[in-house]
Protein backbone atom coordinates (compact mmCIF):
# COMPACT_ATOMS: atom_id res chain seq x y z
CA UNK A 1 0.00 0.00 0.00
CA UNK A 2 1.49 3.64 -1.23
CA UNK A 3 1.15 6.02 1.53
CA UNK A 4 -1.77 7.51 -0.75
CA UNK A 5 -3.56 4.87 -0.82
CA UNK A 6 -7.00 4.27 0.91
CA UNK A 7 -8.19 0.76 2.00
CA UNK A 8 -11.43 -0.53 2.26
CA UNK A 9 -13.31 -3.35 3.96
CA UNK A 10 -16.48 -4.94 2.21
CA UNK A 11 -18.54 -7.14 4.34
CA UNK A 12 -20.91 -9.48 3.38
CA UNK A 13 -22.48 -10.38 7.01
CA UNK A 14 -24.28 -13.81 7.47
CA UNK A 15 -25.07 -15.61 10.60
CA UNK A 16 -23.31 -19.09 9.18
CA UNK A 17 -21.13 -17.16 6.86
CA UNK A 18 -19.69 -13.64 6.71
CA UNK A 19 -17.88 -12.26 3.76
CA UNK A 20 -14.96 -9.88 3.99
CA UNK A 21 -13.12 -8.17 1.29
CA UNK A 22 -10.25 -5.52 1.48
CA UNK A 23 -9.42 -3.35 -1.42
CA UNK A 24 -7.08 -0.57 -2.13
CA UNK A 25 -7.78 2.55 -4.33
CA UNK A 26 -4.64 4.52 -5.27
CA UNK A 27 -5.96 7.33 -7.41
CA UNK A 28 -8.64 5.77 -10.13
CA UNK A 29 -6.64 2.44 -9.62
CA UNK A 30 -8.59 -0.75 -7.52
CA UNK A 31 -5.87 -3.01 -5.57
CA UNK A 32 -7.15 -6.86 -4.55
CA UNK A 33 -5.47 -7.48 -0.98
CA UNK A 34 -7.44 -10.24 0.46
CA UNK A 35 -10.73 -11.87 0.67
CA UNK A 36 -12.17 -14.87 2.83
CA UNK A 37 -14.92 -15.79 5.14
CA UNK A 38 -15.85 -16.21 8.80
CA UNK A 39 -17.81 -19.16 9.71
CA UNK A 40 -19.95 -19.77 13.06
CA UNK A 41 -20.55 -23.50 13.79
CA UNK A 42 -24.56 -23.87 13.29
CA UNK A 43 -24.73 -26.30 16.63
CA UNK A 44 -23.01 -23.10 18.66
CA UNK A 45 -25.32 -21.39 21.16
CA UNK A 46 -25.90 -17.95 19.45
CA UNK A 47 -23.75 -15.67 21.64
CA UNK A 48 -20.90 -17.98 20.52
CA UNK A 49 -21.88 -18.05 17.25
CA UNK A 50 -22.00 -14.14 16.91
CA UNK A 51 -18.26 -14.02 18.85
CA UNK A 52 -16.99 -16.12 16.52
CA UNK A 53 -18.24 -13.90 13.78
CA UNK A 54 -16.45 -10.77 15.96
CA UNK A 55 -13.36 -12.21 16.52
CA UNK A 56 -13.11 -13.21 12.86
CA UNK A 57 -13.99 -9.17 11.33
CA UNK A 58 -11.45 -8.19 14.34
CA UNK A 59 -8.27 -9.91 13.14
CA UNK A 60 -9.16 -8.65 9.38
CA UNK A 61 -9.34 -5.32 11.21
CA UNK A 62 -5.84 -6.23 12.85
CA UNK A 63 -4.26 -7.72 10.03
CA UNK A 64 -5.44 -5.39 7.68
CA UNK A 65 -5.68 -1.82 9.31
CA UNK A 66 -8.58 -0.53 6.85
CA UNK A 67 -9.28 3.16 7.00
CA UNK A 68 -12.99 2.61 5.57
CA UNK A 69 -15.50 -0.23 5.76
CA UNK A 70 -18.90 -0.70 4.34
CA UNK A 71 -21.90 -3.35 4.15
CA UNK A 72 -24.68 -3.95 2.36
CA UNK A 73 -27.98 -3.02 3.03
CA UNK A 74 -30.29 -5.85 3.73
CA UNK A 75 -33.36 -6.94 2.27
CA UNK A 76 -35.95 -7.45 4.90
CA UNK A 77 -38.78 -9.08 2.64
CA UNK A 78 -38.46 -12.30 3.64
CA UNK A 79 -39.42 -14.49 6.56
CA UNK A 80 -38.73 -12.72 10.12
CA UNK A 81 -37.09 -15.69 11.94
CA UNK A 82 -34.26 -15.07 9.03
CA UNK A 83 -34.58 -11.51 9.14
CA UNK A 84 -33.85 -11.48 12.92
CA UNK A 85 -30.46 -14.15 12.14
CA UNK A 86 -29.38 -11.96 9.64
CA UNK A 87 -29.97 -8.54 11.89
CA UNK A 88 -27.86 -10.02 14.67
CA UNK A 89 -25.07 -10.86 12.39
CA UNK A 90 -24.91 -7.63 10.70
CA UNK A 91 -25.13 -5.81 13.99
CA UNK A 92 -22.00 -7.81 15.01
CA UNK A 93 -20.80 -7.17 11.97
CA UNK A 94 -20.92 -3.05 11.64
CA UNK A 95 -19.71 -3.13 15.28
CA UNK A 96 -16.21 -4.60 14.57
CA UNK A 97 -14.83 -1.97 12.39
CA UNK A 98 -16.88 0.90 14.71
CA UNK A 99 -14.71 -0.58 17.60
CA UNK A 100 -11.41 -0.20 15.55
CA UNK A 101 -12.95 3.87 15.11
CA UNK A 102 -13.83 3.20 11.35
CA UNK A 103 -17.21 4.51 9.80
CA UNK A 104 -19.27 1.93 8.24
CA UNK A 105 -21.43 3.24 4.76
CA UNK A 106 -23.96 1.29 3.69
CA UNK A 107 -25.07 0.25 0.48
CA UNK A 108 -28.22 -1.08 -1.17
CA UNK A 109 -27.97 -4.47 -3.15
CA UNK A 110 -29.31 -2.56 -7.01
CA UNK A 111 -26.45 0.32 -6.10
CA UNK A 112 -23.72 -2.88 -5.56
CA UNK A 113 -24.93 -4.20 -8.88
CA UNK A 114 -25.05 -1.06 -10.28
CA UNK A 115 -21.55 -0.08 -9.61
CA UNK A 116 -19.94 -3.21 -10.70
CA UNK A 117 -21.98 -4.66 -13.35
CA UNK A 118 -23.64 -1.38 -14.61
CA UNK A 119 -26.93 -2.60 -14.11
CA UNK A 120 -29.32 -2.74 -10.87
CA UNK A 121 -30.57 -6.00 -12.06
CA UNK A 122 -27.47 -7.61 -12.45
CA UNK A 123 -27.35 -11.26 -11.56
CA UNK A 124 -24.63 -13.31 -9.29
CA UNK A 125 -23.11 -14.55 -12.10
CA UNK A 126 -22.45 -10.89 -14.06
CA UNK A 127 -21.04 -9.62 -10.37
CA UNK A 128 -18.86 -12.49 -10.57
CA UNK A 129 -17.20 -12.03 -14.21
CA UNK A 130 -16.75 -8.02 -13.60
CA UNK A 131 -15.22 -8.83 -10.52
CA UNK A 132 -12.63 -10.58 -12.58
CA UNK A 133 -12.39 -7.84 -14.73
CA UNK A 134 -12.00 -5.16 -11.70
CA UNK A 135 -9.40 -7.06 -9.41
CA UNK A 136 -8.05 -9.91 -11.65
CA UNK A 137 -5.95 -11.20 -8.89
CA UNK A 138 -9.04 -11.33 -6.69
CA UNK A 139 -10.17 -15.55 -6.19
CA UNK A 140 -12.48 -15.56 -4.35
CA UNK A 141 -13.64 -19.00 -2.76
CA UNK A 142 -17.36 -17.64 -1.50
CA UNK A 143 -20.15 -16.33 -2.64
CA UNK A 144 -19.72 -14.19 0.70
CA UNK A 145 -16.80 -13.20 0.23
CA UNK A 146 -17.33 -11.98 -3.72
CA UNK A 147 -20.07 -10.29 -2.81
CA UNK A 148 -18.45 -8.33 0.08
CA UNK A 149 -14.94 -7.55 -2.69
CA UNK A 150 -18.35 -6.17 -4.63
CA UNK A 151 -19.73 -3.95 -1.56
CA UNK A 152 -16.10 -2.67 -1.61
CA UNK A 153 -15.86 -1.78 -4.69
CA UNK A 154 -19.00 0.05 -3.98
CA UNK A 155 -17.36 2.08 -1.43
CA UNK A 156 -14.58 2.63 -3.83
CA UNK A 157 -17.06 4.34 -6.04
CA UNK A 158 -19.20 6.32 -4.09
CA UNK A 159 -17.33 7.38 -0.80
CA UNK A 160 -16.63 10.91 -1.37
CA UNK A 161 -20.94 11.71 -1.74
CA UNK A 162 -20.91 9.17 1.19
CA UNK A 163 -18.42 10.87 3.27
CA UNK A 164 -19.98 14.24 2.52
CA UNK A 165 -23.37 12.98 3.59
CA UNK A 166 -21.69 11.81 6.82
CA UNK A 167 -20.07 15.11 7.51
CA UNK A 168 -23.46 16.74 6.75
CA UNK A 169 -25.80 14.67 8.46
CA UNK A 170 -23.58 13.67 11.80
CA UNK B 1 -22.35 -10.50 47.01
CA UNK B 2 -21.34 -13.11 49.31
CA UNK B 3 -18.65 -16.38 47.77
CA UNK B 4 -21.96 -18.48 47.47
CA UNK B 5 -23.48 -15.74 45.55
CA UNK B 6 -24.54 -15.65 41.62
CA UNK B 7 -24.98 -12.64 39.73
CA UNK B 8 -27.46 -12.51 37.08
CA UNK B 9 -27.12 -10.01 33.96
CA UNK B 10 -30.58 -9.84 32.05
CA UNK B 11 -30.44 -7.47 28.97
CA UNK B 12 -33.60 -6.36 27.06
CA UNK B 13 -32.27 -5.16 24.06
CA UNK B 14 -33.19 -2.46 21.53
CA UNK B 15 -31.63 0.04 19.00
CA UNK B 16 -32.68 3.06 20.81
CA UNK B 17 -32.66 1.57 24.77
CA UNK B 18 -31.33 -1.41 25.84
CA UNK B 19 -32.22 -2.23 29.29
CA UNK B 20 -29.86 -3.76 31.77
CA UNK B 21 -30.66 -5.61 34.77
CA UNK B 22 -27.87 -7.19 37.55
CA UNK B 23 -29.49 -9.75 40.63
CA UNK B 24 -27.74 -11.64 42.62
CA UNK B 25 -28.77 -14.92 43.91
CA UNK B 26 -27.96 -16.30 47.34
CA UNK B 27 -29.25 -19.80 47.69
CA UNK B 28 -33.22 -19.32 47.36
CA UNK B 29 -32.98 -14.96 47.61
CA UNK B 30 -32.63 -12.86 44.89
CA UNK B 31 -30.99 -9.84 45.98
CA UNK B 32 -31.31 -6.43 43.61
CA UNK B 33 -27.88 -4.79 42.73
CA UNK B 34 -28.52 -2.27 39.77
CA UNK B 35 -30.30 -1.59 36.57
CA UNK B 36 -30.45 1.20 33.83
CA UNK B 37 -30.47 1.43 29.99
CA UNK B 38 -27.84 2.41 27.45
CA UNK B 39 -29.56 4.65 24.48
CA UNK B 40 -27.97 5.20 21.51
CA UNK B 41 -28.92 8.59 19.37
CA UNK B 42 -31.12 8.10 16.88
CA UNK B 43 -29.57 10.76 14.19
CA UNK B 44 -26.13 9.05 14.33
CA UNK B 45 -25.13 6.37 11.93
CA UNK B 46 -26.51 2.64 12.58
CA UNK B 47 -22.48 1.87 13.33
CA UNK B 48 -22.03 4.62 16.32
CA UNK B 49 -25.24 3.35 17.60
CA UNK B 50 -24.06 -0.28 17.82
CA UNK B 51 -21.19 1.05 19.12
CA UNK B 52 -23.27 3.11 21.88
CA UNK B 53 -25.11 -0.13 22.67
CA UNK B 54 -21.72 -2.27 22.59
CA UNK B 55 -19.63 0.37 25.15
CA UNK B 56 -22.64 0.63 27.86
CA UNK B 57 -23.05 -2.90 27.92
CA UNK B 58 -19.27 -3.34 28.42
CA UNK B 59 -19.05 -1.10 31.06
CA UNK B 60 -21.97 -2.48 32.77
CA UNK B 61 -20.33 -6.07 32.24
CA UNK B 62 -17.17 -4.35 33.88
CA UNK B 63 -18.26 -2.74 36.81
CA UNK B 64 -20.86 -5.73 38.09
CA UNK B 65 -19.05 -8.74 36.64
CA UNK B 66 -21.94 -11.33 36.39
CA UNK B 67 -21.38 -14.84 36.19
CA UNK B 68 -24.03 -15.49 33.93
CA UNK B 69 -26.47 -13.84 31.69
CA UNK B 70 -29.86 -13.99 29.63
CA UNK B 71 -31.52 -11.82 27.16
CA UNK B 72 -35.16 -11.97 26.20
CA UNK B 73 -36.03 -14.46 22.67
CA UNK B 74 -37.59 -12.10 20.33
CA UNK B 75 -40.97 -11.71 18.42
CA UNK B 76 -40.40 -11.63 14.33
CA UNK B 77 -43.93 -11.21 13.75
CA UNK B 78 -43.50 -7.47 13.40
CA UNK B 79 -42.57 -5.58 10.31
CA UNK B 80 -39.45 -6.53 8.63
CA UNK B 81 -37.44 -3.06 8.98
CA UNK B 82 -38.75 -3.57 12.97
CA UNK B 83 -37.50 -6.89 13.26
CA UNK B 84 -34.05 -6.20 11.39
CA UNK B 85 -33.24 -2.95 13.59
CA UNK B 86 -34.16 -4.95 16.28
CA UNK B 87 -31.83 -8.28 15.10
CA UNK B 88 -28.69 -5.66 14.98
CA UNK B 89 -29.50 -4.38 18.61
CA UNK B 90 -29.87 -7.93 19.89
CA UNK B 91 -26.76 -9.39 18.13
CA UNK B 92 -24.99 -6.49 19.63
CA UNK B 93 -25.93 -7.08 23.31
CA UNK B 94 -25.61 -10.75 23.22
CA UNK B 95 -21.79 -10.53 21.84
CA UNK B 96 -21.03 -8.28 24.98
CA UNK B 97 -21.03 -10.88 27.88
CA UNK B 98 -19.67 -13.06 25.23
CA UNK B 99 -16.90 -11.28 24.78
CA UNK B 100 -16.61 -11.51 28.54
CA UNK B 101 -16.47 -15.22 28.36
CA UNK B 102 -20.06 -15.26 30.14
CA UNK B 103 -22.97 -17.76 28.86
CA UNK B 104 -25.95 -16.08 27.53
CA UNK B 105 -29.14 -17.77 28.14
CA UNK B 106 -32.45 -17.41 26.23
CA UNK B 107 -35.99 -17.19 27.38
CA UNK B 108 -39.14 -16.65 25.40
CA UNK B 109 -41.77 -13.83 26.35
CA UNK B 110 -44.51 -15.54 27.84
CA UNK B 111 -41.53 -17.92 29.94
CA UNK B 112 -40.55 -14.88 31.21
CA UNK B 113 -44.07 -13.23 31.81
CA UNK B 114 -45.15 -17.25 32.99
CA UNK B 115 -41.74 -16.97 35.96
CA UNK B 116 -42.38 -13.46 37.20
CA UNK B 117 -46.40 -13.43 37.41
CA UNK B 118 -46.95 -16.87 37.14
CA UNK B 119 -49.25 -16.18 33.75
CA UNK B 120 -48.30 -16.46 30.14
CA UNK B 121 -50.22 -13.70 29.09
CA UNK B 122 -49.52 -10.87 32.24
CA UNK B 123 -49.47 -7.60 30.80
CA UNK B 124 -46.41 -4.75 31.13
CA UNK B 125 -47.96 -3.55 34.71
CA UNK B 126 -48.30 -7.05 36.43
CA UNK B 127 -44.74 -7.73 35.96
CA UNK B 128 -44.34 -4.14 37.51
CA UNK B 129 -45.85 -5.34 40.41
CA UNK B 130 -44.38 -8.64 41.05
CA UNK B 131 -40.29 -6.59 40.34
CA UNK B 132 -41.68 -4.87 43.40
CA UNK B 133 -42.41 -7.59 45.39
CA UNK B 134 -39.68 -10.10 44.18
CA UNK B 135 -37.10 -6.70 44.17
CA UNK B 136 -38.42 -4.53 46.74
CA UNK B 137 -35.30 -2.26 46.56
CA UNK B 138 -35.34 -2.21 42.45
CA UNK B 139 -36.48 1.28 41.41
CA UNK B 140 -36.20 0.71 37.61
CA UNK B 141 -36.48 4.15 35.96
CA UNK B 142 -37.06 2.79 32.42
CA UNK B 143 -39.32 -0.22 31.23
CA UNK B 144 -36.65 -1.40 29.33
CA UNK B 145 -34.43 -1.42 32.86
CA UNK B 146 -37.96 -3.20 34.48
CA UNK B 147 -37.86 -5.51 31.54
CA UNK B 148 -34.45 -7.01 31.93
CA UNK B 149 -34.59 -7.12 35.71
CA UNK B 150 -37.59 -9.64 35.11
CA UNK B 151 -35.45 -11.75 32.52
CA UNK B 152 -32.73 -11.78 34.89
CA UNK B 153 -35.37 -13.53 37.46
CA UNK B 154 -36.06 -16.04 35.24
CA UNK B 155 -32.49 -17.03 34.56
CA UNK B 156 -32.73 -17.18 37.78
CA UNK B 157 -35.31 -19.91 38.12
CA UNK B 158 -34.65 -21.55 35.13
CA UNK B 159 -30.81 -21.60 35.12
CA UNK B 160 -29.94 -25.27 36.32
CA UNK B 161 -32.41 -27.13 33.79
CA UNK B 162 -30.67 -24.22 30.94
CA UNK B 163 -27.40 -24.76 32.57
CA UNK B 164 -27.71 -28.95 31.88
CA UNK B 165 -29.12 -28.43 28.42
CA UNK B 166 -26.28 -26.32 27.32
CA UNK B 167 -23.70 -29.46 28.45
CA UNK B 168 -25.29 -31.08 26.10
CA UNK B 169 -26.19 -29.22 23.48
CA UNK B 170 -22.16 -27.38 23.30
Amino acid sequence: MTSRAIRILGIDPGLRRTGWGVIDIDGNRLIYVGCGSVESREAAPLAERLLAIHEGLARVLGDFKPLEAAVEQTFVNRDGASTLKLGQARGVAMLAPAMFGISVAEYAPNQVKKTVVGAGHADKNQIRVMLGVLLPKADPKTPDAADALAIAITHAHHRQSAILKLKVVG
